[in-house]
């Protein structure tokens, strides 16, 4: 079924806790997500880059075969969204070096009619008032799922509380629901946020694996135990293209189903493990179907206690 | 088959973030993996402590029916070891209020004759020199595993480096497996540790679950899912005793398989998960089998994923 993705691609520089370093290297939210996607089925994506993104990036979009790149805006003088960060010791937290917004300033990409019949919408991590009207052009979604970040939450919360009684489901990191809640336990935190609206919340650990927090229920996955961890940028993202590629590929009658769900964010998992393993997509454009399983049938046997 | 386990008894006084506290309450190693151990199948405890240890703890002990008391010490004119805790705001983290050592400054506890042939052998936390000694006084064990602390590879990493070569498995922290180490990923420090001797390490990570690290791969799991953690002492004891006590219970040809071993720490995963819910063994003094099955059978549909 048609999935479809807004957020942010930008321009990224990377620093990592083992002294390597890449620079101008391709990012944003709904790259990540759209080229994780992609491996389980087309994947619409929606966003808006300057004249200045690289021609080596749309190359590397477009060996994403699946991803209809039909809602990417190439917008003549502007500039396209850059980002730099360095990962600390713990690989699992990050300070920003510098945050240029340039076209995520200018109004937002524009929906192509083409895409309004899109079922499944993720709305990658960007203004919460942007991901709201970005969703009212879609015309009759089957899951809508949002995912968020503490920018938002410290300056844009009203807007993310409407955000919340429009999506079926909120994708947010540890820190952040403890943030937006007031809470430490993550199912609590997860609780609280089902107060305000979605059937579901998915608390993202990184190294931790993830808690779904549903409104029928409560599950726990450990992340895939990864020796090899590079560059953990896009983690967040990919495992929610994964997951949502996943329920999209199935279309089950009510994909917010709880063990459906739970379901969905193995596949999420699986693709995740492999996005950390180098710099940017490099090592999502090299993958195969093949590999992706091959993982999944181990992380599987992994948990299987039954 | 029979389990032995030596350790610490303690009284302890425990102090949580929400501001609850209790003082004097029934803790230490031992009695807390026993206490757990005893719902799969017969124990048997090695340990020492004062004359003031309260006839209320050695009621406590005595409620778990399956523990056998036969090597609990009581020495005249001697002190029970004695600790105080706060946790923090993360209750995965704590400071220590007070240490009194007490009757483990003496000389440690003698394993009785008839417990000699014990098969399964947990040398719970307590200095790696002292676990060798007890571990020596046991003529043939199938399986042999040992716990340890930050303060015993601070202070004696050369006892702990001989006690490894003794060993099946070893289990410990997430923070001291990088101390042992150097190395933040659990899964290369748990390879580096299974150079130094045993054949698997379990990498505890509290709230987040937990690592095999094992000769023939690498599994990982999560923890319960729980809402109401108020004193998460004991919990690394009580997961240990868990999955022991599996192990006893089943007596598998090779107790220290890898797939056995990995279901053995769903075991442990569950009976922690009640530990934390209220302080010292309250918890576990009023459960019963038909409570531990239950959360058993939804952890293991929340995890089943293949």
């Amino acid at each position: 079924m048609s999935l479809i993705v807004t957020g942010t691609i930008g321009i990224d520089t990377v620093y990592t806790p083992a002294g390597e370093h890449r620079e101008g290297v391709l990012g944003g939210s709904c790259a990540y997500f759209a080229a994780a996607a992609s491996f389980y089925g087309p994947v619409r994506l929606v966003a808006a880059v300057g004249d200045d993104f690289p021609d080596s990036h749309h190359a590397t979009l477009s060996r994403f075969e699946r991803i209809d790149t039909a809602g990417l805006e190439v917008r003549k003088g502007s500039k396209t969204f850059r980002w730099g960060g360095k990962y600390l010791d713990n690989m699992d937290h990050r300070e920003s070096l510098f945050t240029e917004l340039n076209v995520l300033e200018e109004a937002p990409p524009v929906v192509p009619d083409s895409f309004k019949d899109s079922e499944y919408v993720f709305l990658a991590n960007m203004h919460p008032g942007l991901q709201a009207d970005l969703l009212s052009q879609i015309e009759s979604p089957k899951l809508a799922v949002a995912d968020t970040m503490d920018l938002w939450i410290d300056v844009a919360r009203d807007d993310l509380a409407a955000l919340l009684k429009k999506v079926d489901g909120l994708v947010l990191n540890y820190d952040e629901a403890e943030q937006y809640t007031g809470t430490k336990n993550p199912v609590t935190a997860g609780r609280r946020i089902l107060d305000e609206g979605p059937t579901f919340v998915v608390v993202k650990k990184g190294e931790h694996g993830a808690i779904l927090v549903h409104r029928d229920g409560v599950a726990a996955l450990p992340a895939y135990p990864a020796e090899t961890v590079i560059d953990p940028t896009g983690a967040g993202d990919t495992f929610a293209g994964g997951m949502m590629g996943h329920l999209a590929r199935t279309n089950p009658s009510d994909p917010a189903d709880f063990d459906t769900l739970r379901r969905a964010m193995a596949h999420g998992t699986i693709i995740a493990s492999f996005t950390i393993e180098t710099f940017s997509l490099d090592r999502l454009a090299g993958l195969t179907d093949d590999k992706i399983n091959a993982r999944y049938a181990e992380f599987a046997s992994m948990v299987a206690i039954g």
